[in-house]
């Protein structure tokens, strides 16, 4: 089993986007982040939703947190909006969370020492096996998924 | 809409589970990450998905990461027997990724600002509004869940 054989579809924005449409995906899907990709699908970074959270608190709120209890239903709305004057590209101008990336010939331990080291919840797998940072991202693999594939069945171990 | 009224159920661990039933827990729903309880339900931390893959990498490999792709699926099975040994406990020794909390009143904002504050894909949320932290966790909020219901309809905006 290599990392072609584990890679799954995961939703992806790239730094044009708007943050309005990377936070409805988010949303939507109920993903903890979104995998960025340039134009080309090389991996760029990841974007956690406490990223676009952070767009929508303004700064003296995030200077002082006390102060965000005055904030009503209808401030957080209208602060919301926001989003869609801002793209992905902004976001990642603020903080640039790096996307790892394997090649499709990775092997489960080179891709678990990958996420752990980097502390990322996501691996990029790329089609490009001598620069996988160059090539195009043909999927990714999650902790979650990775494991599940790995553990040995209940009762089994 | 305050805390109490976002708050989702989200599976828990204690410190005295082993990683083995944490990370089939993970890997089962395909979370992300975990929260750990203590036997209170008073919020402990979060364990990523990525600190249990971190067990089942030999510290050899964690140095060397090129010596990652000798080890077939067999080694890697063997390896994650291993989780079998350790604690929800052993993994927060390592490594403590902290559980913001929030008290049950918390707005819509406060919960934005601490998420985004804290670079944290959940937060918990407490019974106890003068103590948060000494409460039980009565649920969490997830940053998609947050946007969720934050964000105007598409078309709205």
């Amino acid at each position: 089993m290599r990392a072609r054989d584990l890679a799954i579809e995961y939703p992806t924005v790239t730094p044009d986007d708007t943050a309005m449409d990377a936070a409805r995906l988010l949303a939507g899907r109920g993903l903890p982040g979104l995998v960025v990709v340039d134009d080309r699908r090389r991996a760029v970074a990841v974007v956690p939703g406490s990223r676009l959270l952070r767009q929508i608190v303004p700064p003296h709120v995030r200077d002082d947190p006390n102060l965000a209890r005055v904030y009503d239903e209808r401030h957080a709305d209208r602060l919301c909006a926001k989003l869609a004057d801002r793209t992905v590209a902004d976001l990642l101008e603020d903080e640039r969370t790096p996307l790892p990336v394997v090649d499709a010939d990775a092997t489960v331990m080179e891709i678990a020492s990958v996420m752990a080291g980097a502390r990322s919840p996501v691996v990029a797998v790329s089609d490009d096996e001598r620069h996988p940072e160059k090539g195009a991202v043909i999927g990714v693999v999650t902790a979650a998924h990775l494991l599940d594939r790995l553990l040995p069945a209940a009762g089994d171990a």
